[in-house]
């Protein structure tokens, strides 16, 4: 078995449950043409600046579906664990700013940028799940993003055509492939697990792997939109 | 067994099971002084003038709280059925403002009437509980006021007690007695149940239970409220 | 002036002011090239067929729309109108698959094709508007659907180039250019407007525009699904 | 005129005609028995006891509606404004538990202790106004407390009756009397008045006026439900 299927999650737990749930869906996002190329050192300067921008945009909407998930959460411990997001995530929008500007993408353009469609149909679904379900369906919701890119990055450090050196991109995988993302990858994870205990995940597998496999389609429709912009 | 007991729900099914988990609520709430009052003739006029304006008012939060269950609905059939919930509690506002009339209370005295703490207080409980929750989690904050209702009229048929001629408040028993409510509060009762099996009842007991208990307990307030004013 | 601009909405009112803010997005939506072949019955086959099916998923998100704004409404009768439109939709929904399947597109089939990026990106940016604002706001993203139909079907009346005779998308066409859609659309905008004066659409006039103009051209991705179909 | 009254809000702004369109309300909540128990120190231990414990439970509530204050915010800066809050809050409930515990409460005492009518209802009120409107009727419905918290403090600072020395309710008048709190009230009081300028705050004061009086009601029965306890 590969290396990074068995990261993220406990053998048996609802995550892998899901993620095994939708595996051609699963595959087409974490090793999705746009993944290969920044393994690869191939991606094209416009693709992934097509990305950064809209990167910047979705992560104001993925607080937004964090704060939501204050608002739903199931004990004060998990309303502190989901506001620490929705900091982490504000603060780390300002460090995607100046990440964007060493790629050439000044902040005032960043933020004057429309969203596209990709962008809006992502972020919306998330946050309707959010106001339909529960803590469960808008976690699992969120959970392609947060665990995804956790084994997107593993994947690459274990990819044979890896460019490890002189990589234009080694600067976004080493973010995450680095420690501070990896633990939060897993935690996040854990926490689907750990919900899927308390909130009946099993009995409600059939309604949740349909949002799960959704959420990693528009992923894979995240990434695509950079390769469409560099076509 | 009493008879009204065996009435709504199935043996084994959510629905029973929430109801017996919180007992001593369910008794205060179906067997309320005001409810043995209104079987017995004894309930003072302005007690149950008082319930009856409120009432009103916790009618229209009561079709917002089904309009959020279509938006929250599982499928294109309990879409539906919620839709269908929210025109009928609707329709049920003019025939309830014309029975105020009958006891002396003029629509635009009952329209113009704020809302009770009790009534604010139960209102905006199940409300919220659909923002936090499933659908589940909004139907069983829905349940003791439905199906309790049921019960209630049911409990009065079978009260040694009751005044079956001349009683004052014959009109309203006769209505929640009648085939109309009680297939509602059963078909209520049965929609638990089946919400019980598809979204994980059973695993969530813990979560659902005091929802379902604070819901009876703030269904106690609102019968307190109309003997309140009457002291 | 062209005969169709003057239809909906008072002059002067927020929904002709929310229209002629985006007139370059409004034009792209209301005379999409898709909208052209309608009229003039070029339309492939296939493009209508995408069309018909995704608008039957589109229909199901529109209701949850609707009854969000009876959770959000203003008043009794804004409630009642609210109900009544999700009742009324849910019923076109049945409609609308006795006529797919008069296109050829049995039931089964249309209940089960997948939501398209179009639908989730326009329904469910819908949705989150609701979330986030007031009854306006979410009226406002609603209008240029319920509204924009109506001026569509005005157009192709008076468009040179339609095909009056054995156009296949007569059907279609009748339909929303019909006294009933038509008052429903004249409805819709008056709305906007009564909004527009009781909550604040003047003052709020720069928030309330972006969300119009988005629902626009999601509108008009709409279309342009269809059309990429039949490539 | 009295200082207190001057201290929140800009002259003319749309917190001093929220406040001063409740005037009665306002009073009723802000010179409360209970607060003017507080000032000049008999205020029964019970009745402050009872006030600190379902504080508590506030509090929890108070963060999930400033969570959904970030979902609905019109920029990136408020989105960090209300995080900054949520967080605060959510810290605040560990030093409240500690105050609790100076006061004879032990934190599993407290955590245990069940909602009572009174905190429901004020604290579901507020969320349900987050749910049916936008950003400005949920600041609105906020208003009365963080704000109302400041003047109470001032208040009681010019109190004839006070009681300066041995109070036993020092600690608590300190806190809210102090440059911290009284900057943040100043701060909320001041975003109602932009928010007023932003989103229509003068067309929309008919619809905003009673909810800002229905919370500063709710606020004055969360004091009085401090006295009962002491009866």
């Amino acid at each position: 078995m590969d290396r990074w299927s068995t990261e993220f999650g406990a053998k048996g737990g609802l995550f892998r449950r899901l993620r095994d749930g939708c595996a051609a869906e699963w595959e087409a996002y974490t090793w999705h043409p746009f993944v290969r190329a920044l393994s690869d050192g191939t991606l094209p300067l416009a693709a992934f600046r097509r990305y950064l921008v809209q990167d910047y945009l979705f992560l104001l909407h993925f607080a937004r579906a964090e704060a939501l998930a204050v608002v739903k959460a199931e004990s004060v411990e998990a309303m502190r664990e989901k506001a620490a997001a929705v900091g982490a995530i504000l603060d780390e929008t300002r460090m995607h700013l100046l990440y964007c500007a060493d790629w050439g993408l000044p902040e005032s353009g960043v933020r004057a940028e429309p969203e596209s469609a990709e962008t809006v149909g992502y972020t919306r679904y998330v946050m309707d799940r959010g106001l339909s379900g529960d803590i469960l369906d808008l976690e699992v919701a969120l959970a392609p993003c947060a665990v995804g890119y956790g084994e997107v990055a593993l994947r690459i450090l274990a990819d044979d055509r890896r460019m490890a050196r002189g990589n234009p991109y080694e600067s976004w995988i080493a973010m995450y492939a680095g420690d501070e993302y990896q633990r939060l990858a897993r935690g996040a994870a854990a926490r689907i697990d750990a919900l899927g205990r308390s909130h009946g995940g099993e009995a409600r597998f059939a309604l949740l792997a349909p949002v799960f496999a959704e959420a990693a389609r528009l992923e894979a429709r995240f990434w695509q939109q950079g390769l469409d912009a560099a076509r």
